[in-house]
């Protein structure tokens, strides 16, 4: 359709894995996740992160909200560079790998750190691969976020997920007034599907939180902060929508999830970077985000959140966000 | 401050009275009231004309959503002229008047037909002298919309309305980042203040429907729609606002309110003539309306909407609105 938003599902495929047959095993401290808190596919990431406790072997480099053309850049470093890796955009871990990739430079990317080369960044490879490849070194009590005998529902639901993730894409970027009315249908309808399997059983799938659950809540979170207004996904808030609202709140009261959102970087990247949708770069005063603490109610229908395991304690403290005050 | 919204209030303040001590006398048939559905400002003079039945003596030519820099334009018009003025542009008869006139080509304006010359603009007087001066063209069962005994406590509150009425004005032109959390925070003290007022009271001013009111709904029913996300007025949806929510679906569903509300032209003006604020001129598909016409409860309140008048009947066939369906 003229005008549709597409993505570029180009990603570097490579592998991190326990047997290291593409040449990068698992190794405890070699290599360094580059996420940004502003950006959805990164955060997924960040959570199933913190959620498994990989903190202590796999650590953190955290970019700047805002990016310009060619990179994301580690502008809240001291000196503007990243202190693992010692550069200054992550644009250059790509290039050491390969000098000649003019694909897009995206977080969440992992870093090898002994060489600074960028291994993948494959985002929904990533996430799976923690779960399945790490294993030896998640903490005692880490979750099963892709257990093998859900993962086809698992799957199966993903595709739901993801026109929710894109579709707020495909709307705030449509080309044409009819490509934006065709994306904010299809988003809402993938969105009222949801609510309707949510509204009797406490998380996507199963009865504890999943790899599923990790894909939906990075889009709803920043749903009335940025997708309501930026990307004229209006037809109601997420307040207004009381399954997914409360759905929200509580995996954002979920240790693992909430404590992973910033939300002065996520209006500041959506509203700096995006100068097409939002010429002056002014960020709204708002929302008041404080429905995120309120009591959700989800526990009436059951679930076992971290199943047979139990939640993660709290974040390093060079990792903490501000919180919702 | 720097980067702060100034509204250009010089207005033509010629004025058409009883007495025609301005050279314009009160007179059936002699003039032409110019609005546009979009604007909320005309929108006072539209209610106003309803609710004193003043349609069979002061006609209404209603000018297209979207004007350029230089004028509203009459192309929702048969070849884009008024059939009674026979002028393409409004701006004909600011320059008939007064041939070098460099000020802003505003709705409401009221035009003397048989000159095509226009009398005024001036949009606060304009609804007073309704109530005021055309008294002896009211419908039978008329409201007193601006009765003299509240006269000092209508003037006094609508200090406030308009803190509300050019707030999201403010909000949304500002200039700096520091100007729009200003204008915000103001805004939202202001809309705070009224709904206090409005917890235990029916209407602004009184027990019946006032001038106060007709200046606050025109600002409140267009809030969800356009100013909470193209002026980035977004600490809370109208719909979040118990009291105010509550007071806009009264009026909206009392005749000559709701019933010269049309959100069609309303969101095309905001979102395709503000190319400064939304590049693309990609109207939002959203939000469901729908709220408007849910119970509003304020009757537990008391108030007597017309007082000891009636509501108007509907509108002329030529000046109705879509429903929200």
């Amino acid at each position: 359709m003229a005008g549709e938003f597409k993505r570029d599902m180009n990603y570097i495929d490579t592998r991190i894995t326990a047997d290291g047959r593409d040449g990068y095993p698992v190794e405890p401290g070699r290599y360094r996740l580059v996420v940004a808190r502003a950006c959805p596919w990164a955060n997924r990431a960040v959570i199933v992160r913190r959620l498994l406790g990989l903190e202590p072997v796999l650590s953190m480099g955290i970019a700047g909200p805002t990016h310009d053309q060619r990179s994301w850049r580690f502008d809240l470093d001291p000196g503007g560079r990243d202190p693992v890796l010692g550069i200054e955009r992550l644009q250059e871990a790509f290039l050491a790998r390969f000098p000649d990739y003019d694909k897009g430079i995206t977080v969440p990317a992992i870093v090898d750190i002994p060489t600074g080369q960028v291994v993948t960044n494959d985002f929904p490879q990533i996430t799976l691969d923690f779960s399945t490849e790490w294993r030896e070194h998640h903490r005692p009590g880490a979750p099963e976020l892709y257990p093998e005998d859900l993962r086809a529902e698992i799957d199966e639901v993903d595709d739901l997920v993801f026109r929710v993730n894109n579709g707020v894409y495909k709307t705030g970027f449509a080309g044409s007034q009819d490509a934006h009315e065709k994306a904010f249908s299809e988003l809402f309808e993938a969105m009222d599907l949801l609510a309707e399997r949510l509204s009797g059983q406490r998380y996507l799938v199963g009865d504890t939180i999943t790899e599923a659950d990790v894909h939906l809540f990075p889009t709803l979170v920043r749903f009335d902060a940025v997708y309501h207004g930026h990307f004229k996904c209006n037809r109601h808030k997420l307040t207004e929508m009381p399954v997914l609202r409360d759905y929200t709140r509580d995996l954002f009261q979920t240790p693992g999830f909430g404590d992973t959102i910033h939300f002065p970087q996520i209006k500041e990247h959506y509203y700096v970077v995006h100068r097409n949708l939002n010429p002056s770069g002014i960020i709204p005063a708002g929302p008041d985000l404080s429905d995120l603490l309120q009591p959700h109610g989800r526990d009436r229908l059951g679930g076992r959140p971290f199943g047979n395991g139990t939640p993660p304690g709290p974040p390093p403290e060079s990792e903490r966000v501000p919180g919702l005050g």
